[in-house]
Parts: C-alpha cells; structure tokens; sequence
C-alpha cells in the first residue's frame, strides 16, 4: 500500500478527480503492474495498472489489485473500475479509503458480487491524508477551503497607502505560488482585484506561468475594470455578482472546483470566516511592523475575547526570515 | 573557558552586574578555584575563585585566572579585581570579553603593569552572547530594551471590549513570566495600568511570586488608581510621567537597570519604536483571529511599504499552539 500511495501522488494534486495509485501483485508477490490516475480524462490508476501489466507481459489473471481508493462503480469520462479488475480476472482486491462519494461508490459491492475478495482500511489514516481536501470536498459538497493570509507582525496587509509589495519574502511568496499550483481556483474580492491589481497566476521561481492555472474568482458586485493583470496569461476568470460565500462555493462545487483558495481582502476573508466556511488558514506572518494600514480580517462579529475564533494550528514553517502557521478552525472539529 | 561561561550563567541575568565566571588553574592544568558572581554586593566572580581555591587549600600564587569578562579596576560595593588577583599572585590572566563600562575598566592595563600575562578575546563570542544585554545596556549607557507583543494572527492584542485574557496560552504566558523573572523593570504605559490593571509580576508556573521581581514601570501623565493590582505583593512602583522613550531609559539608567520589558499598550511599543529606542521584538503570536479589537501598535508614521519598520528574526519557537517570533528592529544593524 505504501508503494501505491507513492504512486498516486504523483498524480496532479488539482483537478475535480482523486488522486489514486494502484499496484498488481502476482501470486508470488511480486508486482506485475503499477498506475497512478494522472488527472480527469485520463484512465484511472486500476485501468492504468492493468495496462501496465499487459505491457510488461504479464497476466493480471488471479491477481492482487493494491489501490488507495475504493474503486470506481460508475461511468464518467472513462468506465467502471471495479468492472475492469473483474473483467482482467483480479482475484483479490486490497483498498485503503472507501469512496465517500455516492455518484462514484459501489465498487467494493460490485467486486464482492463477482467473487472478489476485497479487503478495505488499509493504511486509511495515510490514505486519507494523501486524498485530504479531496475527501473533505466531496464529503461536504462544496470545495475544500483554504484561506490565504499574509502579515506583518501586527496583522497588517498592506501600508495606510494601500502599498503592500512585499510584506512578506520571496521565499514566502514562492511557497504560496506551490500552492497557488495546487489549487483549482483562487478566489479575491472586487477591491482586490481593484486595488491590487493581481494576476492571480500560479508561476515558479522563475516568473514563468506553471503548466496548471487555477480557476480566477473574482467575488462581488462590482464591475471589473476592462485592463488589468486579470484579463492576462492565467487561468479562466470568473466574476462571481455575490456578496454569499456559500453561493460561490456552490457555483465553485458545480464547475468541480475541489480545492479553492481565498486570498483577499479582509472583507471576502471575513466573510468566509463568519461563514463558517473555512476550513484551513495560511497565515504567512513577517517580521515586520507598519502600526497602521489595512487589517487582515474585516469585523467578524467578535466583541468579547471569549467569542474568539480559535484556530488549531497543524503546522508552524519558517520561511526565510517569515514564518507560515498552517491551523484549523476550531468549528471544523465539529464536523 | 567554557567552563567560566558555564559558572558566569550560574548569576542572575537581572541586576546591575554582568554575570561573569572565574576558573583558577594550577602550573599542571588542574582547577584550583571556581567562583562567579551572585549579583550586586556579593563578590566578584575572581574574588570568589580565589576564596574557593583559599577553602581547598590551595595556594593560587603562581596560578591562571581564567575570566569571562576583564577584571574590573574600581572600588565599588567591592574592591577591584584585578588588584586582587595582584595580590595573591596570580601570574596569567586570560579573558574573553574587555569591559566596555569605562568606570570599570582598565584592569587588563593594571594587571599588565603589575607584570601579569594576560590574553584576551577567548572564545568572545560565547563571552558576548552570555554578557548579551549588560554589553548592549553598558556601552549605549541606556537600559537594553526587549518589546514583548501577544497578538491574534491577525494582529489584535484585544477584542472589540477590551478583553484580552487570554489570547495566548498558558505556555506562552509561563514563558513570558520566565523573562519577566529575567529583566530588571518591565514598563506600560497609563492606559494599560488603567485598563487591564495588571499585577507586572513574575510568577512560576503555581502562580507564585518568582524571588526576583522587577521594577514596576507605569509611564504617562495620567494618576494610577489608589487600588490595584500594581499597589499588591511584586517589585517597587515607579510612576514616570513623560511621554518621552529616552527620559524613560535615562532615568531608569540612572537606577542601574541595564534590561527593561516593555509590554505595552499599543502607544507606548509605538513611541519606543518610533525613537528607534526597541533593541529586540519578542512576538508571541497565537492562532486566534478577532476582526477588531485593539492593535498591537499603534502609529508608527509608516504611510508606504517601503518605509515599513523591517526586523530579522533570531528565533522562531513554538509554544503550544502559539509561536515566539525573537526579531532584531534593522536600525539596530547601524548600531
């Protein structure tokens, strides 16, 4: 299982599919096939696992199938998995995660019906990790959120002049760029996009674009202006006319966003934070002090110290001389 | 020498005093005496080796002294040292760190005269670092000044009401109590005496009074209440009506304290920050976010990003689920 979930990360980590790895063992335990889901469109890790197999010469006939993710009992852009490990004579299937989605689950059900002796919870806390936001998404119906905040030491984004290029460092912006290329879309608000000026693109150390640009959400009701960087090289724009976090996510979930990131300003982070809807921050902070300028977050309805939103963090990354703290709502814990 | 800095850090860090450490060593290399200093109006950390050596029987003529800081050559509430270790007949001397106090110095020229071999400079790194605050406080001829801010993510050291018990945790805070136990006065400005009505104690993890307590510092025009936390069990209350940063370092210089914590409020970081008179930020930052509510700081003059006030980060240390961020104001680089 570990060399199978090996193998699914090196599926792309954006995208409305899991990523997925699968390993065909023969009888002796040696393995006959190895494939990874590469992304929507593409065979998924089992069909890509059996083609492997056939390459290599071998016969997936009596089998083992090693897959992080139950598989698949529906039709979409490719056919049913559980069905392509029956047809290929698999005759005992290993799962980590079962599939918490209803449109795609069924497939344990199916290969069981056709005799198969299928095994599931396999490493699933390293399973569920590996399919993490994923597995939040489809769960809740809507994208996993992530919200992007970066810092000075007293919580400001920017210089009482609207300036804020660059608060934090390079090491620190490049390492939101990762994840910017990680992301499916990235949400701001209209004076975001207004003020700033943002392109919203995800590029590497070098400023070139990488091969994947997420989706460009623009949130509010005010016109975009006809220029700007968000009308350049990038991902797809959408200007959402909405002031309702749960709208945008709807609208986000139905065009198969999985993973959104929400970077900006204080009043679209605010909103999602009372919302509710959050369900990870990234807080670059930098070892800088302004003493005025705009706040990170606008009013989130907290007047008394008790009401705090509470925040538990998972990670605490130095970056250069800023530091990433990487924490959870506490109201996710509920879920 | 490492030794010596080993018994140098025996001493307390608060106080008027270095913390300095003395090893006698014999003509064969052996240790003969170990002495350090216990604070202001105890003896000397040479004094206090030649006394050991004197208890062990041995006889230190002849001897190495091995000191982490220059002898000092003035009667104060003790003799000076270096006529000391004259007189019993030590024949070397090798120190790490020269006195940079004027009023002390020069025990490196008497003992030289006195026909001593003396070498300095040994590992003066490590002297420096454990002399850290007393160098900084001595040669600037103003206290050392660390500002404490304990801020929400998002840069709030209150909620809309005032409350700000507790946005870090208990870890952070026992943390913080282990520096106050540490520095010489810790100061805050009139309305955070009249808001929070602070004790400014040190205390140990069980609530109780650390044996040190520092001077208690309350600056701004305003009268103290009659009542109060300030008025109960901790160090002596000074009320220091100015607004001015320096009169405040001039006259708690005057009464020799060489390390002072300032811990606030937002007007009073503001006005040391402003007078470039902050040699050390000690940011604990909690993952907690408010949307309003108190700034860390207030005002700096910064209108633009380029002017913002920059700071390099010597540590980064999680506490809980809080981190401390050590950072060093850039002016300071100019020093």
């Amino acid at each position: 299982m570990s060399r199978a979930l090996e193998l699914a990360q090196r599926g792309p980590s954006h995208g409305p599919n899991p990523r997925v790895g699968c390993v065909l063992l023969a009888r002796d335990g040696s393995i006959v096939g190895e494939g990874w889901h590469r992304g929507a469109g593409t065979a998924h890790a089992e069909v890509a696992a059996l083609a492997d197999a056939r390459e290599r010469g071998a016969d997936p006939h009596g089998a083992t199938a090693v897959v992080t993710l139950e598989p698949c009992n529906h039709t979409g852009r490719t056919g049913p998995c559980s069905q392509a490990l029956l047809d290929a004579g698999v005759t005992r299937v290993v799962v980590s995660v079962e599939d918490p989605n209803p449109a795609a689950a069924g497939g344990v059900a199916r290969l069981r019906a056709g005799g198969v002796d299928v095994v599931t919870g396999l490493d699933v806390e390293h399973g569920r990790a590996v399919l993490r936001t994923w597995l939040a998404a489809v769960g809740r119906g809507r994208p996993f959120v992530t919200l992007k905040l970066a810092t000075s030491l007293d919580g400001r984004v920017a210089a009482a002049d609207g300036t804020s290029r660059w608060i934090t460092s390079e090491v620190a912006r490049r390492h939101a760029h990762e994840l910017r290329a990680q992301v499916d879309a990235i949400a701001v608000g209209t004076t975001t996009a207004l003020v700033d000026d943002p392109s919203l693109t995800a590029r590497n150390a070098a400023g070139e674009l990488h091969e994947h640009q997420p989706l460009r959400v623009v949130v509010g009701l005010r016109d975009l202006p006809a220029g700007g960087r968000l009308h350049g090289p990038g991902g797809e724009l959408l200007h959402l006319r909405t002031h309702d976090p749960a709208a945008v996510l709807a609208e986000l979930h139905a065009r198969e966003v999985r993973h959104v990131l929400v970077e900006g300003g204080a009043t679209l982070a605010a909103a999602f934070l009372r919302a509710r809807l959050v369900d990870e921050v990234h807080a670059y902070v930098a070892p800088v002090l302004l003493g005025s300028g705009a706040p990170a977050v606008a009013d989130l309805g907290v007047t008394t110290i008790g009401d705090a939103l509470r925040l538990t963090p998972t990670s605490v990354l130095p970056l250069g001389p800023d530091v990433l703290v990487v924490a959870t709502p506490r109201h996710e814990e509920l879920h």
